[in-house]
Formats: structure tokens, C-alpha cells, sequence
């Protein structure tokens, strides 16, 4: 709610939070504001006060007027030296050559919601965010484990030196086992730690494919992989994302036609629709890939809330064109930035070479912490806790978006809910962050993104009537 | 010196050393083994043993016979899918193309260096190192500094969630004034941490760059620069460094010619050659950068033993067209991987989301400890410590290198010399590797591997006779 103040007047205020929105790509360029009317109704204010709020906006290169069609966010003003033309050149260049398929979209939106988490929009719980709640993930034996490593000696044996470029053994180990118990047999030497799941994904993009190339990805999907292949060049096949699995008919086809180098899959835990792919879909996609002659790289980050006995096609084909990708964020202390992959030994080599051009080595003292969890069992016994929790909240939030008239695309399972609002959520997401909450659009999940009903909700940030009450009316104005 | 053993052959032993040495890419697919002759006579052993090795090593797959030539080391075996393949078409794909001065090569010997470090080739101090020897970085301020972030409440407060995109702020702030200290003004905003410098130069060439543009570098160069920028399928222009800074007139032409993007500079204290930048010769590549719109990249990895009023791109130009880089793993921690960057407000926007792309976010706890490190004036003590012992180490190095008939091609300055040794040092390096010393090639410092009697030599790791008394005496035998 906008208030006059002695220092700001409301238009001002107004044009403040859609600066805000507009710098923290919140708001994308090519976004159209609202009507001034329908700004008006929303913020409670004249129309002549949102009609000085646009006018300060496009005095300040924000935005501009497009005749009889209102206001659009403009693209971001050009540094000294040209990139943003350099970048849309190059964009318009790829987009001239053949393939169909290929889409192509500047890594704008992807980013923005995981940096609009970081700006403090509100102290709400955020329904958008990709993460467990602070307070759930508060534990005392991750300081034991950090400080089991930092005495004066202990410090100075692995820190003097760049360390292992697969990273710590300890912790190679501590996964190796890991790995066994769902039925991916890895070797140590057959494991290569990372800066959080993220880098295992880039290092493998950049180790199998070169610009120009097509890799297929499941569609929805998380927007961070589609920005960051798109951002290394590469031609982005969309694959559809059934309950059992990708849709194998379009895999095919994308297959004869394009010879792609790679298909990213999150199997188990799909995320936004939670799906876990089925045994016999599984034995497909790998028969495709030996077919075809494509790697598959398995992106396993929502392991700790899994089923049991899941199928992983890692498991079924024994890192032989599978690439197994996991971390830690989503259970235990996501700032650590512990990831890992585990690949073919030929192909490990190959991986490493990319780990050490891009970061040299690792952090060794997190990944020895995080060793220490593990082979203690308090990484165990800590998801045991969590997923107890995970679910209650599960049966709360989804009992109230049903309560509030949305459906939910996909059952309930996992972190992630896939609900079906009614309405446009990208427009919903913009009011909703009004009221001081983050949404996950549905479009965001698109390798074009494209106007969607749908949106992710986190099941531990939902459990508020608040926030289903909030959604329920701006829904209606919509 | 091989040794005959119950279990293990002279033949045995000595093929074992060289399929190790291959598959650390100490020995380069297509390099040539020595001749059975000179191999028994380096070995002391008889040539049927050198006979036998070689038969065990061909049986492996690891070398191959060529006709009257001798024995070469194979191109790696293919994996199930045929990556090798895939490579090698990419890379002649692009040779096809213009660009006369374009030069690729598979990222091979680039981490080689690296990677044999952390095999424990021997005890011995290591003359090709890049970093300190772990003795002389030993402090336990480190301790205490990790120590203060790892209680409980410090550690759940910062841990539990992905943390600030750009960086933990106190650090910022901390490498903010840091840089004010060198006269580069950078505000805390316009600065993101990333995983050691390694990561900073390799957001910066993804951001500013896609495949296929043109990129200048310094050459003789750091191998790791040329492999990487390959890798991402740059095209180097490699420019000759002259001790006052690059060479203009072949900058010029590049630029007439190919429109690059970017430069990328180590300015001062140059690797490996210890060359400063003068102030006129930054103002003239600042002009043409100016004139042909490229971007400079100022790589200050080694900033703590510069000379005091060092000149520095990024201060005279206040990062408009200059990004600096900068990190800690010469002075303080290898292993903890902090670097940084700095630059132009509205290039920032989009370097971050290259690291969110690539890393998410980084580990706070070690970016909290650095800070604690800098604020507390700890660095700095600790920096002037080193530079007097560094100070004494290279006068000493100098005085053997001369003393053993060596020359150095640059004035001994910094942490390394860029020593002539007279003879082939790829050869050399080979040799030397078999009493237990890891050599820096010359060839390793260029964009095409070619013939060189340069090293690149550590100064603080060849203090001691016994190294220079070995390399006399394989020199001879060359």
C-alpha cells in the first residue's frame, strides 16, 4: 500500500517500485505496465498519479511509450561499449540458420528469480522459491562438522595447496557409497566434486557439446538450464515431460533430424511437475541413446525427498552414456555450493580437464564438512527429519490450494507443487509481488517463455491461508 | 633409477613409468618416446628392456609404432561415444574457416602442469610450480578466521540459503578499498566474487564473448588462458609481450583485421615473464581500445608482489572498458578458491548472471574469513612477510641459474623467471620428470606448442643446487 510521505509523493514511490522491478528483472524487458487505469485501481491511487509515476520512468530510460499501446520495459541501456546490440546481433545471426526447433531467448528472466530472492521483497514465506525455508534447515552438527577441519593444523594440510582436481577424496568416497545405495555404481576415481549441482551441469554441457550444437532438454524445466545452454550457443531441443517420462515419439524425431549431442533429464522429482520416470520409459530413452549415439545426463538434485527405488537410468546403464549429477542445496546448507558428478572413467578425464579451466580446483574444507555429515549419519537421519516434515506440509498446502480453486497439474510429491491458477501467472506474479510475495511462473518453465496458467509452489513456503487468500483475490481482479 | 623387484621386471617398471606419465598428460598424445638407444642409456638400463617396455606399452594402446620413425604416444582411446571423433571434426570444422591467425588445440597439455602436481611426483621442491610451497603459507590467522564464521549461529545465518548472487557484501567492501589502494575505484557493487580468478577470466569470456570471435591474449601466456578460450571456441590472436606491455603495432593489425572483443592482460608482473606494463603503453592499447571497441581484461593474479605504483588499465580507465581480475591463491590459500572481479556498473548486471549461470552463488564462510583477513590488516603483514622472503629466494634462484649456465630472458622480478636453458625444454622436461622434478616448458606458455629453450621457473621452489646440478647434467646428455 503506497502511503504519502513528507519526502515522496505516491507518484514518486510508485515509480520507485516499478524501477525497483524493472532493475532486479522482475519485470522483463518488452513488459508492458500495467493500463494507467487499471494501475490505478490496483494501487489504490488517481490516475493522474500513475500518469506522473510513467512519466518519471521514461524520463529515467526505463521504459517507453509505444502509440496506443501504453508502456513497455525497454531492453537495458547499451555500456560504452556495445554489447547489448553486440548480443542481439548474434542472437538475430543464430536465428537465421535452419533448424526449426532451435529457440533462442537472452538469459534475462532465468536469473530473475533466483536474484529477486536475494532483494528482500518481503519477510514472507516465498511460494517461488527453489529452497527449504531457513528455519527448517537449522541444524548444530554442521558447525561440528566445519570445525571438526579448521584447527590451525588441520587448516594448513589442505588449504596451501590447490588440492585434488576431482576434489576431496574423503568426500569421493563418503558419495561413492552414497551412490551404491541407490543403485549407481561409482568408483571414487569416477567422481568429480563441484561448485554446487550448477557447475556439474555446465561442465558436462561444455565438455560434450560445442556451440551450435542440439541438446535436448525436458520441457517445463528449470529456466537456469535452458539460460545456460542457450548462453553457451547451444540449440535447444524441448521435450515434453510426461508423468512416466519424456515423450519418446518427440525424442525420436528430434533424433533423426537434428542428431543431438545430449539430453538433460531431471528423472526422479522432475522439477516443476514432481513426475519420476517410469522403469520401462527409462530403457527406452537409454535404447535411443545408444541408437542415436547421444549422452544423458541425469540430474538427480531432489534425491533426498525421492521414493525409494526409483529409477535412474544411471543405475540401468552404468555410467556408460549416463552422467550422474546431484548435490546438496536442496537438503542441507545451500551457500555450501557442494555438487558432484560421476561419469564413465574415460569421460571423467574429460570432465576434469573442464572443472580445472573453469575453477581450478574445489573448496576442500565444505567438502570435507560435508563428508563428515555423511559419514556420520547426520546427513541420514537430517532427511529423515525433513522429508516427515516435507510431507505434512505436502498434505497442508496442497489441501488449501485446492480450497482456494486451483488444481494441481501433477499429483503432490517432492518439494514442488504444479498448480494450475486460472489465471495468466505471469501477470499474477507481478501483482502478487505487490503484496510482498515471489511466484514461480509457469512460463518460466519454457524454453519460449509464453503466456501459462501454471506456477511452482515450494509445499514448505504454502502453508499460510495468507498467501492462497492473497492469490484468491488479486485472481479475481485479473 | 629402476631397480629389479621380485614381483615387478625392469620391463615392467619402466613401461609403467611412461604409461603413468601418459595418462597424466605428462607425455602429450603424439609425442615422441625417446629412441630404444638413448632410452637405455638415459635409464641405465639394456636396450631388450627398453625393447619390452615399449611391446608392453603398444599392447596397452597407449603408444603406437610408426614406421623407421620409433614409438608415439596415442591419441586417447575413444568412450562408448565417440567424443575424441566429435572433437577433432569440430576443431577442423573451424580451421576450415578465415582468420589466417586463428590457432586451436585441444585444452591437452593446458592442465597437465596441474594436474602432475598433485600426483606427488616426487618431494622435491617443484621448479614449474605455479603457487608458494605450502611452508612458507603457513599462518594461523587462517585458523582464526575460518573459527570466528563456524559457530552455529554464525554458520546457520549465512549457510542456509543460496546467499548473495555477487558475493558476500563485507568482502566486497573489504576488496573495494583494497582496490582504492592501487587507484582502481570500484564500489562494492561494481565487484563479484567468484571461485578463485580462474573464474572471474572465465565469466568474463563467456559474457563478453560467443564462439567463434576473435580474442587477443599475451603471448608467451599462461596455458590455462589459451585452453580455455579454446575451449569455448574463441579464436586467439595471440599478441607478443615486450617488456614495456604488448605489441602494438601487431594489436593494431589484429584489429584492422579481425574486429576482436576482447584483450586479456596480465599487466603487471606478467606471466612468465615478470614484464610491468608502462604507463605509455596503456595509454596507447586504452586508445585502441577505444578506437576498434573492444574490452580489456586486466588479470592481477599477481597484484601482492607487484612493485608500489605498478600501472594498472583498470585505474587509468576507471573500468569503463576494463574488467580487473583479481585473487588470493599466490599470497594466501590456494585451495580456498577466492577471486574477483571488478567492473563497469552495467557490465556487472550481466556478469552475474554468467555466475549465477555457472556456479549459482559461492561459498560464503571462506569469503567471510578472507574479509576478517583484510580487515584485520592480516594480509598485508603477511603479504610484506613473504615479499622480503621472496625477495631473498629470487636472489638466490638467480645467482644459481646463472651460476649453472642458464640465462634469464627477462629481468628476475615477481615469482617467476623466464629462464634459457639452451636446449629443447619440452625434451628436458621429460627428462627431468624421471628424477622427480616437474619442469614449465616454454611451449606450454604459447597458443601453438612449438620448440623452446625457455622454462618458466618458480623462484621460491629453486633455491637448492641439487636442482640446477640436475639439470645440468641431463642438459648435457641432450
Amino acid at each position: 500500500m503506497l502511503m504519502k510521505t513528507a519526502s515522496q509523493s505516491l507518484a514518486e514511490q510508485l515509480a520507485a517500485r516499478f524501477a525497483q522491478r524493472i532493475r532486479d528483472r522482475l519485470l522483463n524487458p518488452g513488459a508492458r505496465l500495467p493500463s494507467v487505469r487499471l494501475c490505478a485501481q490496483q494501487q489504490g491511487v488517481s490516475p493522474s498519479t500513475v500518469v506522473g509515476a510513467y512519466d518519471q520512468l521514461l524520463a529515467q530510460g526505463l521504459v517507453e511509450a509505444r502509440k496506443n499501446r501504453g508502456f513497455y520495459v525497454r531492453e537495458r541501456t547499451p555500456a560504452p561499449v556495445e554489447y547489448a546490440q553486440a548480443a542481439i546481433k548474434s542472437i538475430a545471426k543464430v536465428d537465421q540458420e535452419d533448424a526449426p526447433a532451435v529457440r533462442h531467448r537472452a538469459p534475462l528472466n532465468a536469473t530473475a528469480l533466483i536474484r529477486g530472492m536475494f532483494h528482500g521483497i518481503s519477510d514472507k514465506p516465498q511460494p517461488g522459491m527453489g529452497v527449504l525455508p531457513k528455519e527448517w534447515l537449522q541444524t548444530t552438527f554442521l558447525s561440528t562438522a566445519v570445525r571438526r577441519s579448521c584447527s590451525v593444523e588441520a587448516l594448513n594440510a589442505f588449504s596451501l595447496q590447490y588440492g585434488e582436481p576431482a576434489g576431496d577424496l574423503g568426500l569421493r568416497r563418503a558419495l561413492s557409497t552414497k551412490l551404491a545405495g541407490i543403485a549407481v555404481q561409482a568408483s571414487p576415481e569416477q567422481i568429480i566434486t563441484t561448485i554446487g549441482a550448477t557447475q556439474a551441469l555446465d561442465v558436462v554441457s561444455r565438455t560434450l557439446l560445442r556451440a551450435g550444437d542440439h541438446v535436448m532438454v525436458e520441457e517445463p524445466g528449470w529456466a537456469i538450464e535452458f539460460a545456460r545452454l542457450e548462453a553457451l550457443g547451444m540449440r535447444i531441443l524441448p521435450v515434453p515431460r510426461r508423468a512416466d517420462g519424456p515423450d519418446l515419439e518427440v525424442m525420436a524425431r528430434y533424433c533423426e533430424a537434428h542428431r543431438p549431442k545430449l539430453f538433460v533429464s531431471v528423472s526422479v522429482l522432475h522439477n516443476p511437475t514432481g513426475f519420476c520416470l517410469s522403469p520401462s520409459s527409462a530403457y527406452r530413452v537409454l535404447q535411443l541413446a545408444s541408437q542415436f549415439d547421444f549422452h544423458v545426463l541425469e540430474d538427480d538434485t531432489y534425491s533426498h525427498f525421492a521414493p525409494e527405488h526409483a529409477t535412474r537410468m544411471c543405475a540401468l546403464d552404468g555410467l556408460q552414456r549416463t552422467i550422474y549429477v546431484g548435490g546438496f542445496a536442496k537438503i542441507l546448507a545451500p551457500n555450501w555450493r557442494v555438487g558432484y558428478l560421476a561419469a564413465h572413467p574415460q569421460l571423467v578425464e574429460r570432465l576434469l580437464d573442464t572443472k580445472l579451466l573453469t575453477t581450478l580446483t574445489t573448496p576442500a574444507l565444505l567438502e570435507k564438512a560435508l563428508a563428515w555429515c555423511i559419514d556420520q549419519g547426520q546427513l541420514r537421519r537430517h532427511t529423515e527429519r525433513i522429508r516427515v516434515r516435507l510431507d505434512a506440509a505436502r498434505a497442508r498446502s496442497a489441501k488449501l490450494a485446492l480450497s482456494h480453486g486451483c488444481t494441481f497439474a501433477a499429483e503432490p510429491v517432492g518439494l514442488f507443487g504444479w498448480v494450475d491458477t486460472g489465471v495468466d501467472t505471469d501477470v499474477l506474479a507481478q501483482r502478487m509481488l505487490d503484496e510482498g510475495y515471489l511466484l514461480a511462473p509457469g512460463a518460466l518453465f519454457h524454453a519460449e517463455r509464453a503466456p501459462s496458467s501454471l506456477m511452482r509452489i515450494n509445499f514448505a513456503t504454502t502453508q499460510e491461508a495468507g498467501f492462497w487468500d492473497t492469490l484468491v483475490r488479486l485472481r479475481a481482479e485479473q
